[in-house]
């Protein structure tokens, strides 16, 4: 069992404990020696390298029901090495989860989101096996570490996990207590995060943190830096039609020529496809669904001063796009990418789908899809309005499958999690970009939503990229000094929890 | 070079030949001796089983690019075997094919339309070597020779061949002078039968013939036969929307996340598709699309026959439908069946098509589609009224990628082919029913439509199954006595060629 006593309250007693014994506790007002801090960082390093190697060579990929229970089991012993004292194993009707207090009789409570899985890969696409963490040179960047997690988000979970190291080894106070939340069903939508976090006695130490920030390689290759103040909400789900439920049609693939004298599922679900959006694809037309909140005057000033710093030319290049949808100016687009909802076909599969043709009228069609939800609309709302609508339109029997998603996540720019990363980065004279939300989605709304209504980020320094995709990558050694390398990110977790504590 | 006497001019002179030598040509019109021939059929079995077999062993798949020249060259040493006196290689723009003609002194020309190709097929599907042509028990039928091709086409073609061996074998006048095309490309649309038999010295030879057969296992499992007087034409193509030839939307697929400001490839083929048929997914609403002729009062009466004498509740329970198009009646809906053009999609692929899902906003999306065309609608003209729809519409970016296809084809009950089938099977105590056309195709316009304008058809006894499919076979030995074997299949061809004769 997990003790029940909060944070807080531990937090007091343990300062109590610490005047009586004179322990570094004490010293928590004091100016932390951070040269003390970035010597012991530079010394670790080799060690703390090999931390995330061995973490890498252990993919726990939840899709593939691969490596959960051992890669929870990792990820405990990750935290109670970097000085967690409680550490436990949570289950759910998923992947186990991973639960850790660092109490450091702190003033302040920090609440950390961490995933412990990985996304699927195939060894043959990448070049360099993406198990054994090579460090390879990237022209304009430096050595990078190769391997799947690196960037997302292994790489930047173990420098923060080494700035707990660096700071205990360097006999300097911890500024605040922790809380950790860690999760292995990240990279399929996180279904059961909030069998974690709402647990009474997660809920009860989360409750009284300044918000929750998950590690992350936030420098692009330049250096900039964005700090994200959200993320849209996602729905992932299958519109299935076949002959079976419909009760029209066949039940399984026939000879094409019958299409004169039987029904076809496919056109019944391109047909219920139609119904979805407007003729150009981009005004979502489901009856009854959940409108966006107007975007506020604050965020778009956040996008007009981002899009003049951004190039819409490599923009355009990097995702081989000529025009934005109807036409829209950079800016224009770029307010439209926070605060507009999506309906989109991720994939269609129908009948034969190898090369050539053949001549069968498929029994089943199925159309995969997400739904990108801006925060102020619901999921289960969304889902609702979806299956009211097809139900009405006569397509009641198109099954709707959904995986996974949740609601989006907004924090405000005032917010202490976020202050403290604009102090940390102009410190070191980086001027931030600001940005309403991320278009894509995280579970954040499990800490910024009732009951918990917690602020909740993204924070670190260093780079990475190849997320989801081979060859994903972490800067180790960086070629360019504006831009942080391995310890540079470790000491940004440094900065920023002295920030926070104070 | 082939010889280009006509085959009448060649057979009048033959004739002259014969009556200065008294050669068997002379007895042309003497009753044959069908007991002797159908006892050198008995004695010729395994002889020509194996020839069947051999020719299974090599299969030619012209989708596959497999042994194209090699199937022409065992094609045209067949032809010489069984008689033809002139065989020749004709090369196309694609696989060749083989032109042969038996000059047997005759008054009538019969033509002959045989294919060397086979379907592919994937070895782990099968309970039996597919290029083996192993003797199976199948229960209720008999044994069967299991193989690609064993029905579609090879046994039929070589149980015809049988025919014309076992004739000259026994002494026997063969009644009619043959002229055989043979493609090696019918399972990919015969896209360049036309150069076959449009060539003049084919057309020369076929222009004075009674009409042109193909041989057929005509039986069903239960011994009855269905004279079908001709065949839909098809169009088989893709559609393909892509961000490359929209010009909108992401030339790859992008993050999903990316489709509030960028456009869906994906969408725009839904919204074209949309406007091809109508909401029920069954009426063409393709603009200016060429009209099917209505159907005549003779082959209603046909469909009305037939629909009394096949069973309804069989049907659906073989295609697995519980309902035909708009809830017709058995009755009506086979009308539909052979009176009405389709649109249908045989496939869809889009974006991400594994387990699950994934958050691509896809660059491309292809329809994999077929257009059955009743006979009196060209082809041309359809696929002239697809691309002026879609243009119009807005969707003229939209790739129309013609694969295959051709015209339908139509032949009249009276045609003297047609009354020669029938004689033969009531000699024979079956009935045959008359249907008006398959809603299938096969490429017989190259020989109902101008200039040639001759009748085209099937014919031949015996039974098989799983063509395209695993386990293809031909029956060799009946366990029926209603149904033909390999002997009886062999003696129906050459009860044919005398009635031809007549």
């Amino acid at each position: 069992m997990h003790p029940s006593v909060p944070v807080r309250r531990r937090a007091v007693a343990a300062c109590v404990l610490a005047v009586l014994l004179g322990l570094p506790g004490l010293s928590m007002a004091a100016e932390p020696d951070l040269a003390a801090i970035e010597r012991t960082v530079t010394a670790q390093h080799d060690v703390s390298l090999k931390r995330l190697k061995d973490w890498i060579a252990l993919p726990s990929i939840a899709a593939e029901d691969l490596n959960a229970r051992e890669g929870a089991e990792y990820m405990a012993r990750l935290a109670r090495e970097a000085g967690f004292q409680q550490v436990e194993i949570l289950d759910t009707d998923g992947k186990p989860g991973v639960f850790a207090t660092l109490d450091a009789g702190a003033e302040k409570t920090v609440g950390l989101y961490f995933m412990y899985d990985v996304k699927q890969y195939d060894p043959a696409e990448w070049s360099s096996p993406p198990l054994e963490s090579r460090l390879v040179d990237k022209p304009g960047l430096g050595k990078v570490l190769m391997g799947r997690g690196a960037v997302n988000q292994k790489g930047p979970q173990a420098a923060f996990l080494g700035a707990l190291h660096a700071i205990r080894e360097s006999g300097q106070p911890l500024p605040v207590n922790l809380v950790l939340v860690a999760e292995g069903e990240e990279e399929i939508g996180s279904p059961h995060i909030g069998q974690l976090v709402h647990r009474p006695e997660v809920e009860e130490v989360l409750r009284d943190s300044v918000g929750v920030f998950m590690p992350y390689a936030a420098q692009d290759s330049d250096g900039n830096v964005t700090i994200s103040l959200g993320a849209k909400g996602v729905i992932e789900l299958e519109l299935v039609a076949s002959g079976e439920k419909w009760g029209r049609g066949p039940k399984k693939d026939v000879h094409s020529s019958l299409k004169a004298m039987v029904d076809s599922p496919v056109w019944h679900l391109v047909k219920a496809l139609d119904t979805l959006v407007s003729e150009d694809g981009n005004i979502i037309t489901i009856d009854g669904y959940p409108k966006a909140p107007p975007i506020s005057a604050e965020h778009r000033v956040m996008v007009a001063a981002a899009a003049q710093v951004r190039s819409e030319a490599k923009a355009k290049e990097q995702l081989g796009v000529e025009h934005w949808i109807g036409d829209l100016a950079w800016r224009q687009a770029n307010e439209r990418l926070v605060s507009q909802p999506t309906v989109n076909i991720e994939g269609l599969v129908a009948g034969y789908t190898g090369p050539g043709g053949k001549t069968v009228l498929p029994g089943r069609a199925v159309a995969k899809m997400d739904f990108r939800l801006v925060p102020g609309m619901k999921k289960d709302d969304a889902i609702a309005a979806l299956k009211a609508h097809l139900e009405k339109r006569g397509y009641g029997d198109i099954e709707v499958n959904v995986s996974g998603g949740y609601d989006g996540t907004q924090t405000s720019a005032g917010a202490g999690l976020i202050q403290a990363q604009r102090a940390v980065l102009e410190r070191r004279g980086i001027k931030p970009l600001l940005w309403p939300r991320n278009a894509g989605s995280y579970p954040g709304f499990v800490f910024t939503d009732a009951p918990l209504s917690l602020p909740a980020a993204h924070f670190g320094l260093g780079h990475g990229g190849g997320a989801h995709a081979p060859d994903e990558y972490f800067l180790i050694e960086s070629s360019n000094p504006a831009v942080q390398g391995y310890d540079g990110a470790v000491m940004s977790y440094v900065e920023y929890l002295y920030e926070l504590g104070k």
